[in-house]
């Protein structure tokens, strides 16, 4: 496959994930939809299915759709050396920056998207904040912790993630769909679930460059934090899991 | 497959499909039932079963229930030529008039007995509107934004649906089930997601003719959007499919 | 498969399914519980997963748990002479009577079971109604219509149930369970789905009998109707699928 | 398969099971979360996918984590002779003291953990209660009852899972998984649905220990029947399996 396919699948997954991840989170948090206020285990069920969305249309690439899952492989590759990005797809510094690109571009895309399908509820939505709708802020502000709880949840879905492909099972996207429907109802609480560089800082730059209405601010200061703990998380779950289910 | 082998398993198909559709959308709609106000994700959950549903029951014909989906098909087979809309199933004229009429045919139907396993929470309603129950209606009314919601949402259920043609797994009906439940949860907000053309027409002429006391108006006004997005969407889909995940 | 191991086996897949189903009722209508006032979509997924229990238990005698189903499939049997109840299990009179015998049993014992797991809550429940617990009855008393109501639910339920054996599928149980789900979500509102006379009636008994305390009236005059909408519509669903989707 | 090996496969999925189900708990229970007060049903799939997610990473081992499982399994053993826990891995004194300590060790490490996830949030939550967030306990305090409702929920769970071993399907972990949802939705009402002496009391020695600001008591009166209670379960489970569905 070549690295131009490679660009374009993930795009397309990564343009999926985003628009209908923001958009359950615009349904159930922006005024006047049939899902406002529609509570937070729709919100899990949205992301979820927009994952299992994101990895049928990017399946032939590989359907990373996530820094996270991308660099998480890249460790695995540097202990072990047989790993590959997708069939027929080898680990370089080339083919890295290529899914790291198409995966930021895709989330960017998203956003827009769910932007364009909301786009009466922003400009109605009074003063009430939007930046929810694009990226993730922490319930109670602490770098420290917000930064573990990131870890902790993206430790989850790449070491599964990882523990899928040694195990029999016909569930195929669904079992990652479910994997990120718990990740969010059971580790969603504090920091909103990143658990994906590139799901939080794309949108983040949609919303500050789309033409929304009494805009609130982008929040940059916390932005470093949904990049930084999903690739830690990432790290340590290739690791262990490249010791401990070999 | 004969024509008529076709016509009788989409309408049947179709049938379930609007039967349990709507029956969730009664369910939480009107006053008096188990499931009143039940919430917008039991709405999700009702319309994905009842394409589960009405997929078994059409899957001979390749289970359309959707004019969208024929469009969409009829496009790829405009672009490749290899496209059949069943196993031993041609695109011609004729057949696609043959899914078309079964697919209004057996919404028209699903949206009568709904009325009916219904009947006695439409006759005690009091004075508060009937046709959400049938047909979608967008909370902001805006022509051109709410025809972008219809495109958006129905490109992304041919988009996936062509996909997971092109994807190993034994999800089989689960998989488009989960992906309606999805684009609700995601992309329901503003217009109640029609993103299928008969979805919407048949139940609004089930509406109009239907016996409902103090009925409200059907809507006309609205009517082309739910038709004419889903359209546009599933043929934009269709193209990009071919264009990109070949 | 001898017919006691068959008796056996519907009596512990149908105790099952009534000790799950009965019990996310109690769970939700009865106080002082976890689940108390927990929506309806909750009791659809319990019931639901009831089904899937059940069918799992009871696999080997093709896990009716329903005389709906068991009337359904002779019906079939009397149509195209080809239907057996389970493999090695043909279709008689004795074996008919076997399949239904074993249904009530352990529909009654089910709901015993559900009384003990929720004993303390049935005690503390003040003068609350309980037969809710056992038994469906309607929102808006209607014989006419509540038998419609059932007849309907119950023709999706075994025409659905007719379709999965005729597609290929690797689902199993679980396409039976979404279909309960459904079915309760879509067509639960204005009777409480019985759609199976077992459900309703081996509880009702059990209510009668359990001490439980100021217990309410086991509403004998409506007991027939979820017993007789239910086969009539498993009796329907049979015909047009033998009809339709040969 | 050596036993250092099944103990860190145990330890790895108990671990994650705990993780992700004492982390809905804390998203709904805990102020300050997105998930507060989030309704039961995002309880029950968040210890669904939790039990989802274990499986994954024990797969090797067996995947037990829970000593009712293993001593079910012991039962099974005990009872016909031929029960292995894992492939490769033989039913003897050592290899269930094995995964017993694996089980307790998992536990507690996911306590941890999720107590990690959720630090700020125990940190502020007021004089509210914690234990929840880690052990369960009784709406209603009665021993006898609590026994039973736990017995009961145990047996549904260890009867269905030997139950599946002997059905074919390709669902894998995805089974018990819902299994888990719906035993939590249908009996999790009255007390909390241990059904997993591990689940319980290795959370309960970390509540014990970790630096919780003005803690509540750990409730050690109770604890022994969420131990207790499942085990019975278990082994009663074990025998009906293997007298009824061999």
């Amino acid at each position: 496959m070549s690295l131009g396919s490679v660009f374009v699948s993930e795009v397309l997954g990564t343009m999926l994930l985003l628009l209908l991840g923001c958009g359950v989170v615009a349904n159930v948090a922006l005024p006047r939809n049939n899902g406002t206020d529609g509570g937070f285990l729709l919100v899990n069920f949205g992301w979820g299915i927009a994952v299992f969305a994101g990895v049928f249309a990017a399946y032939k690439s590989g359907a990373h759709l996530n820094p996270a899952v991308t660099i998480g492989l890249l460790t695995s590759n540097l202990m072990d050396g047989s790993v590959t990005y997708a069939k027929g797809v080898d680990v370089t510094v080339t083919s890295t920056l290529v899914y790291l690109a198409a995966e930021m571009v895709g989330a960017f895309l998203g956003a827009v998207l769910c932007w364009a399908a909301y786009k009466k509820q922003f400009d109605e939505r009074g003063e009430a904040g939007s930046l929810g709708v694009f990226s993730t802020g922490p319930q109670i502000k602490s770098t420290a912790w917000n930064l573990v709880t990131e870890i902790i949840g993206t430790f989850v879905l790449v070491f599964v993630i990882l523990a899928f492909a040694k195990t029999p099972s016909g569930l195929g996207p669904l079992a990652v769909a479910l994997l990120v429907v718990g990740i969010g109802a059971s580790l969603g609480g504090p920091t909103g679930y990143a658990i994906n560089p590139a799901r939080d800082l794309g949108p983040r730059i949609a919303h500050a460059v789309l033409p929304i209405p009494h805009k609130d601010d982008s929040n940059w200061g916390y932005a470093w934090v949904p990049v930084v703990g999903p690739l830690v998380g990432g790290v340590i779950a290739a690791v262990v899991a490249n010791l401990y289910i070999s």
